[in-house]
């Protein structure tokens, strides 16, 4: 028998990086996780990627990195996460965000000796952010192959994006078919201290409205509503 | 009187970087130094990119990013450095070095409003690199112009690398024209504490033979030669 190939998967603990966890492993791929420590506000997040990985068994490397230093978002800078639709790029975009975890998944695919990057973008939900599009990933593969050792001596690094045109309805059924724990996941941009969800951010609206449409019971936990003075 | 165009500029404290960032400021930009710690051996080059900077009057921003935690170079990693020539892709070659580096330089970039940037690669002398080489570098910005939302919003990222093509010679003329110091370098990849460079590694057998090809007296520093036991 073969050994399994293997590859890198970038997980921050939210719901589309389990399910693209989930489909990397059940497509026979054995499952080096990513996750980068970048500052975020909501370190629920991280907690959410250590029960992720440890479920399903897949070593995963924490990478600080802390972006605060560069600033520029709601996601680690001062500024308030939107709790209304808004239009354009979200202030929630970190810049270069993608970029920069699949540059490093690059590195660390390189020292593993894995061909195959995970990464659960969406273009359909997060329409809205530049480096979720088809066009972007594209790019960055091709930039990939001849950036790297492997590359260079003939073995090209693929970016595999399996829910990239997918409605969040159906990454949660997809997931669910492969038996993800979404309780284990946290969306929120704003989670509290024990990863309870906002449940007004865009990403707890999309997330909320998702399980509404895949008529699956939503199993966040969400904080209780904040009472004003 | 237009105000100046921003650029980041990739400053590692070596000879090269430091002739990227005279040229980008001779070029009228107002220059924005990025500097990443990555865990390399040699300290001494994030000191030497206080010190250039310094002398040029330019803000220096350090980003700690801790790539030990993924290893694979002699640069990150216990592998010894060499201290003769080598074939093909040196081991002091760092897993998606320059990807890494340019990407975080994207974010930076976007936070500043800034659409060049400058890195100081260089495909002659390090050709055993494959991120020095133009056809990655085309690649990267091809990327870049997808990733952001400046790309989106019609202001794309340039990447320079007015070193491509220039043998070490060429580029220590050019610096010296320029005023670059070369004596506030370091381009040693294990250089002691005190800065002072090994003179046998890959690095310093490349610029020791670059001041002399350029005709220019070496102003580094060497320590004394170890006493073998």
């Amino acid at each position: 028998m073969n050994a399994k190939k293997k590859a890198v998967v970038l997980v921050s603990g939210g719901l589309d990086s389990a399910t693209a966890l989930a489909i990397a492993r059940d497509a026979g791929f054995e499952c080096h996780a990513l996750s980068v420590d970048y500052g975020q506000r909501h370190e629920s997040e991280l907690i959410a990627a250590r029960r992720v990985t440890a479920a399903l068994d897949v070593p995963l490397m924490i990478l600080p990195l802390d972006l605060r230093t560069i600033g520029g978002s709601a996601l680690t800078d001062d500024i308030d996460v939107p709790e209304e639709e808004t239009d354009g790029i979200p202030v929630t975009y970190v810049p270069a965000r993608n970029t920069i975890m699949l540059s490093l998944a690059v590195g660390y695919a390189e020292v593993l000796g894995a061909d195959d990057i995970f990464i659960g973008v969406n273009a359909v939900d997060y329409s809205g952010y530049p480096d979720c599009r088809p066009e972007f990933i594209a790019a960055f593969q091709a930039m990939a192959r001849l950036a790297t050792r492997a590359g260079v001596e003939g073995a090209p690094t693929t970016i595999h994006t399996p829910l990239i045109d997918l409605s969040k309805a159906e990454i949660i059924r997809k997931g669910m078919a492969l038996g993800v724990d979404y309780a284990l996941t946290v969306s929120c941009y704003q989670a509290d201290e024990e990863g309870r969800a906002c449940g007004r951010c865009d990403s707890c609206r999309i997330r909320r409205a998702g399980f509404a449409a895949a008529g699956v019971e939503d199993p966040t936990e969400y904080a209780p509503e904040p009472v004003l003075p």
